[in-house]
């Protein structure tokens, strides 16, 4: 292992529709699972609405928590998006119109379309970077540890490739699944003294119903595979003591 | 309207199979569509780790507050569910065997079944009041105002018919969507207007792509139908003037 410094981020998903019920959020699972797999750890998820003073006071707390910040939503061309203006006022900056986004968008979009609501997705806070959004032009942007991101999923998911090498992340978060037929309250003693002797290598323990039956997920997570292996070792010979069916190891 | 106080709750997703992108969260949006229904305006959600210490730290922020808390996960039998002894600490309780959860539970499970495992989860604060599970057996529980439910979705939705009485909403929030053949930039500006003139209503606008076209709803949210038909009224004047085709009104 040559990186072993933690690396940790906050999402922040922005957004009235969330909070409603309206719309299932997919885009922490998205981010989490891409973050993980770079070596960032996400320390926590924050849901909030569409209110400038939340906003910033919430990235305010996070931005100082943690090594990243990503922000989902609120970067369109309407009234309720307000995230762009809000980091500005985080970092004391101008919100201003971005040359450089004001250029993609210009070509972009055929002669006569680029319309005063589009150009409101050019307005960022002064010296942003952008993240370029290869689905629909408009691109995110980053100010310091903050990277703004839209709401809608298949465009998140399709800028995410541009930002790789701007996240700096320590050693990916490796993990291993164990798969039971069993029930969770069979195998609790035996997994308590598994995690007891292997404080730091994270076990989860998640019930699953496939196919009509009942099993148990048994989730090793560390950066270390030799410490994952050495958990693993242990749950399978209570398993295979108990003589309990394993569906997937 | 009799019933206009504002109530407010947060939701505390308590897991880090959520946080490492593996489990795609679904109880916000079950919980915040059930509470929006019942009049409970759902202020904010976040995402933490089976950590005590952050599951206290977070709570006693959370309580203080919103009129509701509602957690889901880690009230199972194994050693990452942690729920139940947190909350204990939150309200300086003692953590106990919880007498009417233990003969729910040697009642719901055959005889010798009722094994040390699942012991663990007839544990909860003093006194606290259960919150009964028509699917599996063991209940959930709350203390004043924090209600501790499962993470299994199907688990927690049977459960939330039976806490109905115990929440106290204000006027049921309303809405109406309107879905738009168009594109945000087109109407940003209309609908900016709209919102300007009718501010104590929350108007959003969602993109959406269906059946291969694209297209706008836009929904408008307000305790009091009468400002909620106030706003479509203008939003289907400049609709119409400018002949935006209409999806759905």
């Amino acid at each position: 292992m040559t990186k072993n410094i933690k690396v940790n981020a906050a999402i922040l998903i922005i957004g009235n529709e969330i909070l409603s019920g309206r719309t299932q959020d997919t885009n922490t699972s998205t981010l989490a699972t891409w973050l993980n797999s770079i070596g960032v750890k996400v320390n926590e998820v924050r849901v909030i609405p569409d209110i400038e003073e939340t906003i910033i006071n919430t990235l305010n707390v996070l931005r100082k928590s943690n090594n990243y910040v990503f922000t989902t939503g609120g970067i369109g061309p309407t009234h309720d998006d307000i995230t762009a203006q809000s980091v500005a006022k985080v970092f004391g900056k101008k919100y201003e119109i971005h040359q450089e986004a004001f250029k993609i968008l210009e070509a972009y979009y055929n002669p006569g379309e680029f319309n005063e609501g589009r150009q409101k997705m050019v307005w960022m806070p002064e010296k942003a970077e952008l993240i370029l959004n290869p689905t629909s032009g408009a691109p995110g942007f980053s100010v310091e540890n903050v990277f703004c991101l839209p709401g809608v999923p298949s465009i998140l998911k399709s800028m995410l490739g541009g930002l790789k090498n701007r996240i700096v992340g320590g050693a990916p978060i490796l993990s291993h699944t164990i798969s039971l037929r069993t029930v969770e309250s069979e195998i609790a003693k035996s997994l308590t003294s598994v995690q007891e002797q292997n404080k730091d290598t994270e076990i989860g323990s998640y019930p699953f119903f496939h196919a009509g039956k009942l099993g148990v997920s048994i989730v090793i997570r560390s950066e270390d595979q030799s410490k994952i292996n050495v958990s693993k070792n242990q749950i399978l010979e209570f398993v295979n003591r108990m003589q309990i069916e394993i569906v997937d190891r």
